[in-house]
């Protein structure tokens, strides 16, 4: 492959916006931090050397345009987030962003003029935050940003408004008329996961960003002297939570096997009160995290975890005390016309690619409500991310980056070399 | 039943000395607290008034001795614990203590002079306390307690050599020669547990103390994003603990059924880590509290855990990264011909009683080590303990002292009405 992405230069600028991070905590640069502003005016500079105008929108969004032949047409969006997890990695995010400052150089460097304007979008806060709140830019110009959230305190008693507006946002304007002005929108991300790796394959193209559903389940029994109380006649709520642990996986894989797309749940969380060695415990609790890129399988599977959790609490002979919805998100589909794009893009660049969901949520999951999205993704190490170990190769991300360039010239109807 | 114990008395004290408690955390009086010396004293006055001269030993031990008829004869002991746990209850140890006051009370108003001397004792902090380590009193008459142990510190920095100085014992003294001049020793107790009352019995002639094994394991996966990492291909360290979980207590429940005595295992503790719902955990750990009172019984559960541990850890291609054992005490035997006088005792009393095991931990655990032990369990209120709804009937208090008098008659050869 041989392509219009100077990919040096595409590595050195992603290693050097990972190296603006808290020294003691490698990689760290959280979102509204002195750190964030300064990889973001890092960022500014980059964007401005490559040609394309910036500004930051009303969301708090750090924006470089670059005018197309047709300045009225919708935009073409890449880009992805700056912000990190804390001692999170440098590619998570970063990667996305980077890429779309290549793509605005390699258009600038050989000369093409787009039909439609691009915009090459740092999203603000896509990470968990200290306002608890994720996707706030993307959310802010997708209309999804209520008052009620603009109101949130971060441990300083600052609102995010306020924090929106530190960065140069305009949160008055929010929540307002979300953005009907993009024509199509595009994310280059690294998998976070194993399966590309693994496979030998190049290219993701993300077919659904799958929705997310977390679940909590109490059981309720009757807590005992480890010692005096008789195994007959105990009333243990473990033995009902542990069943739940095994079933949870069992069931998942079976519903992952179906051939009804990406489908996975997880017990990360598993607390048995009052957690004494030689107590029966009176109370044990799970959070269940489950995924799905399709309604129907998530819908099917908290059908089967009611009767299930009923019957484990029976033959237990305690008390299902609690099943509670903590938070539920719908899947968001890519757009079908940019997945077959991006394909033939790869197909073109003779690098192989296969269709799959993304487990991890994304901007392009809001920006998708108002208009075509699509996502590519790109090998990882050992699928591991939100580490410092987190890793892609520079030919991965120059791979994935000349892909979208590929699927951006596809999409903008007419397109002519000067 | 009518005896000799004046249960109005018996229960009087008892309910006295339960309201030594601190006002806002009843029913607290820890040892080595102001609160415990109140009990104390106040355990002082009434042996004085019930005719025996009273004693601090080197342990710390508060012992009222009741000269006999041979004063060199070996001594007969009745006696628990006045220490509690924080907001237990007010039968735990106490009951045993009044009990063996009311017994020396009843032999002085009745003019019964016993050949033994007979000796009340209230062992020093039975419980587990701030120096993390129960039983201080009968491991220190009976040699258990090393020099080791008396150099434990609570959180103020005091050893427990000054604690027990403090509370009147002379640790220089110990650990010397454990005491020989026990002839029998007897504790009345609650049963901590619910079968008495479940089936209708009055006394319990305990067979055993069971032994204690904590084991702690672990096993170690693969920590993943829990959206990312599919099903297929996981190593999730909770499915093979939840799979214990649930082995631990069908297996216990069999061994218990099998006929070779009380047995019983529980998970109190369990911990998946890092703990986040979005992660598959890296690790999962839980601890195992096993009791039986037959050692053989406990070395074969343990190898099944072994090979069951190892083969869960296959199943999840996970590690079992370790199984440890926490802390590991033998069963102690009560003495055959002291369980066969206190059978005798409630029969002539016209009181139901069953052999059974203690699943708890007692002072006569240790006394067993050096002269014939024995107890004698009273019905509990839905078996419930160390709480403050700890509850047993005055008459099954009476009831139960009766027949530790009646035992006490039996086992000192010529006792003479005077």
């Amino acid at each position: 492959m041989t392509g219009r992405i100077d990919s040096d230069r595409l590595w050195a600028d992603l290693m050097a916006l990972g190296a603006i991070t808290e020294p003691d905590r490698p990689y760290t640069r959280r979102s509204f931090s002195p750190l964030f502003d300064a990889g973001r005016a890092w960022l500014t500079e980059r964007m401005r050397e490559a040609g394309i105008a910036t500004h930051i929108d009303p969301a708090g969004n750090l924006i470089g345009r670059r005018d197309g032949r047709y300045p009225a047409r919708p935009a073409i969006v890449v880009g992805s987030h700056s912000d990190s997890v804390p001692a999170g990695g440098r590619f998570d995010g970063m990667a996305g962003v980077v890429a779309g400052i290549a793509i605005a150089r390699a258009l600038g460097e050989h000369d093409i003029e787009l039909d439609h304007p691009l915009e090459v979008i740092d999203f603000l806060a896509e990470e968990p935050n200290e306002f608890g709140l994720s996707c706030i830019g993307s959310r802010g110009i997708t209309g999804c940003l209520t008052a009620e959230q603009l109101t949130l305190k971060n441990p300083k008693s600052e609102t995010l408004a306020q924090a929106v507006a530190l960065v140069g946002g305009d949160p008055a304007k929010l929540p307002a008329t979300p953005r009907r002005d993009i024509g199509a929108a595009f994310e280059l991300h690294i998998e976070q996961g194993p399966v590309l790796e693994r496979e030998g394959i190049d290219i993701g193209v993300v077919t659904a960003i799958v929705g997310i559903t977390r679940l909590e389940i109490e059981f309720q029994g009757r807590a005992g002297h480890a010692g005096t109380t008789p195994m007959q006649g105990r009333r243990d709520p473990l033995i009902a939570a542990a069943r739940l642990v095994g079933w949870v996986q069992q069931t998942a894989l079976e519903l992952a096997a179906g051939g009804r797309g990406h489908f996975v749940a997880t017990v990360g969380i598993i607390e048995a009160l009052p957690g004494g060695s030689n107590v029966i415990p009176r109370s044990a609790r799970i959070v269940i995290d489950a995924r799905s890129e399709d309604r129907g399988l998530m819908e099917e599977f908290r059908a089967l975890l009611d009767t299930e959790s009923l019957a484990a609490a029976r033959a237990a002979r305690v008390e299902r005390s609690r099943l509670a919805c903590l938070s539920d998100n719908q899947p968001a589909a890519c757009d079908a016309h940019l997945q077959t794009v991006l394909s033939r893009s790869a197909k073109a660049l003779d690098l192989s690619s296969k269709s799959m969901a993304s487990g991890a949520g994304h901007d392009m999951a809001f920006i998708s409500q108002v208009a075509p999205a699509a996502m590519v993704f790109i090998p990882c190490k050992d699928g591991r991310s939100h580490t410092p170990e987190e890793w892609a190769s520079a030919q991965a991300l120059a791979a994935g980056t000349e892909v979208l360039l590929g699927a951006i010239l596809d999409v903008d109807p007419a397109f002519v070399r000067k």
